[in-house]
Protein backbone atom coordinates (compact mmCIF):
# COMPACT_ATOMS: atom_id res chain seq x y z
CA UNK A 1 0.00 0.00 0.00
CA UNK A 2 1.63 3.24 -1.07
CA UNK A 3 1.47 6.19 1.47
CA UNK A 4 1.55 9.49 0.45
CA UNK A 5 2.52 12.72 2.05
CA UNK A 6 3.24 16.36 0.09
CA UNK A 7 3.10 19.98 1.41
CA UNK A 8 2.28 23.54 -0.01
CA UNK A 9 2.55 26.83 1.47
CA UNK A 10 -1.37 28.94 1.99
CA UNK A 11 -0.37 32.40 3.09
CA UNK A 12 -1.85 33.30 5.64
CA UNK A 13 -4.34 36.14 3.81
CA UNK A 14 -6.11 32.86 1.84
CA UNK A 15 -6.39 30.75 5.02
CA UNK A 16 -10.13 32.12 5.87
CA UNK A 17 -11.43 31.49 2.15
CA UNK A 18 -9.40 28.10 2.37
CA UNK A 19 -10.61 27.10 4.86
CA UNK A 20 -14.25 27.94 4.26
CA UNK A 21 -13.99 26.00 0.77
CA UNK A 22 -12.81 22.98 2.63
CA UNK A 23 -15.93 22.89 5.04
CA UNK A 24 -17.73 22.08 2.34
CA UNK A 25 -15.81 20.62 -0.49
CA UNK A 26 -18.07 19.01 -3.14
CA UNK A 27 -19.27 15.83 -3.57
CA UNK A 28 -18.42 15.27 -7.05
CA UNK A 29 -14.30 16.07 -5.92
CA UNK A 30 -14.66 13.49 -3.05
CA UNK A 31 -16.35 11.04 -5.17
CA UNK A 32 -14.05 10.76 -7.77
CA UNK A 33 -10.88 10.92 -5.35
CA UNK A 34 -12.45 7.75 -3.93
CA UNK A 35 -13.33 6.03 -7.26
CA UNK A 36 -10.14 6.96 -8.09
CA UNK A 37 -8.45 4.70 -5.43
CA UNK A 38 -7.46 7.45 -2.26
CA UNK A 39 -7.91 6.80 0.91
CA UNK A 40 -7.96 7.95 4.58
CA UNK A 41 -7.03 11.32 3.03
CA UNK A 42 -6.31 14.25 5.68
CA UNK A 43 -4.80 17.79 5.32
CA UNK A 44 -3.42 19.75 8.22
CA UNK A 45 -2.54 23.27 8.49
CA UNK A 46 0.85 24.77 10.66
CA UNK A 47 1.44 28.22 10.17
CA UNK A 48 1.58 28.75 6.43
CA UNK A 49 2.28 25.55 5.35
CA UNK A 50 -0.28 23.17 4.24
CA UNK A 51 0.79 19.37 4.87
CA UNK A 52 -1.44 16.50 2.96
CA UNK A 53 -1.76 13.20 3.51
CA UNK A 54 -3.65 9.99 2.16
CA UNK A 55 -3.20 6.09 0.97
CA UNK A 56 -3.69 4.36 -2.46
CA UNK A 57 -5.85 1.53 -2.93
CA UNK A 58 -3.24 -1.38 -3.51
CA UNK A 59 -5.49 -2.18 -6.72
CA UNK A 60 -3.57 1.95 -8.10
CA UNK A 61 -1.03 3.61 -7.95
CA UNK A 62 -0.46 7.10 -7.25
CA UNK A 63 0.24 7.66 -11.12
CA UNK A 64 -2.60 6.46 -12.10
CA UNK A 65 -5.13 7.80 -9.42
CA UNK A 66 -3.70 11.10 -10.30
CA UNK A 67 -4.60 10.71 -13.70
CA UNK A 68 -7.86 9.76 -13.21
CA UNK A 69 -8.73 12.60 -11.00
CA UNK A 70 -6.85 14.79 -13.56
CA UNK A 71 -9.45 14.20 -16.20
CA UNK A 72 -12.55 14.91 -13.55
CA UNK A 73 -14.11 18.21 -15.25
CA UNK A 74 -15.84 19.17 -11.72
CA UNK A 75 -12.26 18.56 -9.95
CA UNK A 76 -10.16 20.81 -12.48
CA UNK A 77 -13.21 23.43 -11.74
CA UNK A 78 -12.40 22.96 -7.91
CA UNK A 79 -8.86 23.26 -8.39
CA UNK A 80 -9.36 26.56 -10.25
CA UNK A 81 -10.52 28.36 -6.87
CA UNK A 82 -8.10 26.42 -4.85
CA UNK A 83 -4.65 26.79 -7.12
CA UNK A 84 -4.48 30.38 -6.75
CA UNK A 85 -4.89 30.30 -2.58
CA UNK A 86 -2.03 28.04 -2.74
CA UNK A 87 1.87 29.31 -3.49
CA UNK A 88 3.67 26.13 -5.11
CA UNK A 89 7.30 25.11 -2.83
CA UNK A 90 10.05 25.75 -4.82
CA UNK A 91 11.22 22.20 -6.33
CA UNK A 92 7.98 20.96 -7.06
CA UNK A 93 7.49 19.30 -10.71
CA UNK A 94 6.24 21.28 -13.21
CA UNK A 95 3.30 19.00 -13.57
CA UNK A 96 2.84 18.70 -9.95
CA UNK A 97 0.63 21.04 -7.55
CA UNK A 98 2.21 20.04 -4.07
CA UNK A 99 5.34 18.69 -3.34
CA UNK A 100 5.86 15.10 -2.36
CA UNK A 101 7.62 14.00 0.59
CA UNK A 102 10.22 11.31 1.07
CA UNK A 103 8.85 8.42 3.81
CA UNK A 104 12.05 7.49 5.87
CA UNK A 105 9.82 5.27 8.59
CA UNK A 106 7.15 3.59 9.39
CA UNK A 107 5.41 0.96 11.71
CA UNK A 108 2.06 -0.15 11.27
CA UNK B 1 -10.26 7.79 16.16
CA UNK B 2 -7.72 10.46 16.57
CA UNK B 3 -5.31 11.48 13.79
CA UNK B 4 -2.03 13.46 14.24
CA UNK B 5 -0.07 15.14 12.01
CA UNK B 6 3.12 16.97 13.64
CA UNK B 7 6.29 18.40 12.37
CA UNK B 8 9.46 19.60 13.44
CA UNK B 9 13.01 20.79 11.77
CA UNK B 10 15.93 18.83 11.02
CA UNK B 11 18.80 20.78 9.58
CA UNK B 12 20.34 19.33 6.46
CA UNK B 13 23.81 18.58 8.59
CA UNK B 14 22.08 16.26 10.65
CA UNK B 15 20.04 13.97 7.88
CA UNK B 16 22.31 11.52 7.75
CA UNK B 17 23.08 10.11 10.93
CA UNK B 18 18.68 10.62 11.20
CA UNK B 19 18.06 8.98 8.40
CA UNK B 20 20.77 5.90 9.36
CA UNK B 21 18.73 5.74 12.87
CA UNK B 22 15.64 5.35 10.95
CA UNK B 23 16.66 2.28 9.31
CA UNK B 24 16.59 0.45 12.26
CA UNK B 25 14.33 1.83 14.87
CA UNK B 26 14.76 -0.19 18.38
CA UNK B 27 12.29 -2.48 18.85
CA UNK B 28 11.54 -1.57 22.03
CA UNK B 29 10.59 1.86 21.04
CA UNK B 30 8.30 0.22 18.38
CA UNK B 31 6.78 -2.05 20.90
CA UNK B 32 6.30 0.89 23.17
CA UNK B 33 4.43 2.68 20.51
CA UNK B 34 2.25 0.10 19.67
CA UNK B 35 1.71 -0.39 23.58
CA UNK B 36 0.28 2.89 23.88
CA UNK B 37 -2.00 2.53 21.08
CA UNK B 38 -0.11 4.65 18.04
CA UNK B 39 -1.25 3.03 14.76
CA UNK B 40 0.01 3.62 10.86
CA UNK B 41 2.87 5.96 11.86
CA UNK B 42 4.87 7.24 9.21
CA UNK B 43 7.72 9.84 9.08
CA UNK B 44 8.15 12.02 6.28
CA UNK B 45 11.28 14.17 4.78
CA UNK B 46 11.39 17.26 2.80
CA UNK B 47 13.93 19.54 2.49
CA UNK B 48 15.05 20.36 6.03
CA UNK B 49 11.22 19.33 7.79
CA UNK B 50 10.12 16.09 9.15
CA UNK B 51 6.73 15.41 8.98
CA UNK B 52 4.89 12.67 10.89
CA UNK B 53 1.55 11.31 10.59
CA UNK B 54 -0.45 8.63 13.07
CA UNK B 55 -3.27 7.28 14.27
CA UNK B 56 -4.40 7.05 17.91
CA UNK B 57 -6.50 3.93 19.04
CA UNK B 58 -10.18 4.73 19.94
CA UNK B 59 -9.59 2.90 23.13
CA UNK B 60 -6.97 5.94 24.17
CA UNK B 61 -5.55 9.35 23.58
CA UNK B 62 -3.02 11.36 22.68
CA UNK B 63 -2.46 12.57 26.28
CA UNK B 64 -2.64 9.36 27.44
CA UNK B 65 -0.53 7.59 24.70
CA UNK B 66 2.05 10.54 24.85
CA UNK B 67 2.25 9.67 28.70
CA UNK B 68 2.94 6.35 28.16
CA UNK B 69 5.68 6.69 25.69
CA UNK B 70 7.37 9.39 27.82
CA UNK B 71 7.64 6.67 30.79
CA UNK B 72 9.40 3.94 28.65
CA UNK B 73 13.07 4.18 29.86
CA UNK B 74 14.47 2.67 26.15
CA UNK B 75 12.05 5.45 24.48
CA UNK B 76 13.77 7.98 26.78
CA UNK B 77 17.47 6.60 25.60
CA UNK B 78 16.37 7.09 22.32
CA UNK B 79 15.50 10.43 22.35
CA UNK B 80 18.50 11.28 23.52
CA UNK B 81 19.89 10.11 20.42
CA UNK B 82 17.54 11.92 18.73
CA UNK B 83 16.33 14.95 20.30
CA UNK B 84 19.59 16.72 19.38
CA UNK B 85 19.33 16.09 15.80
CA UNK B 86 16.19 17.84 15.76
CA UNK B 87 15.53 21.86 15.80
CA UNK B 88 12.16 22.32 17.21
CA UNK B 89 9.64 24.71 15.70
CA UNK B 90 8.97 28.17 17.09
CA UNK B 91 5.35 28.20 19.36
CA UNK B 92 5.87 24.00 20.43
CA UNK B 93 4.53 24.00 23.76
CA UNK B 94 7.30 23.42 26.39
CA UNK B 95 6.65 19.88 27.17
CA UNK B 96 6.65 18.68 23.56
CA UNK B 97 9.03 18.21 21.40
CA UNK B 98 6.82 17.84 18.14
CA UNK B 99 4.56 21.42 16.41
CA UNK B 100 1.02 19.83 16.57
CA UNK B 101 -0.58 20.70 12.85
CA UNK B 102 -4.42 21.42 12.73
CA UNK B 103 -6.66 19.31 10.68
CA UNK B 104 -8.66 21.24 8.22
CA UNK B 105 -10.19 18.13 6.18
CA UNK B 106 -10.96 14.69 5.93
CA UNK B 107 -11.88 12.02 3.62
CA UNK B 108 -12.21 8.19 4.90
Amino acid sequence: MERVAQRIDLPRSNQEEYLRLHRSVWPEVEATLTRAGIRNYSIFLADEMLFAYFEIDSATSFAHASATIAQDPKTREWWKLTDPLQRRVEGTPDNEQWFRLQEIWHLD
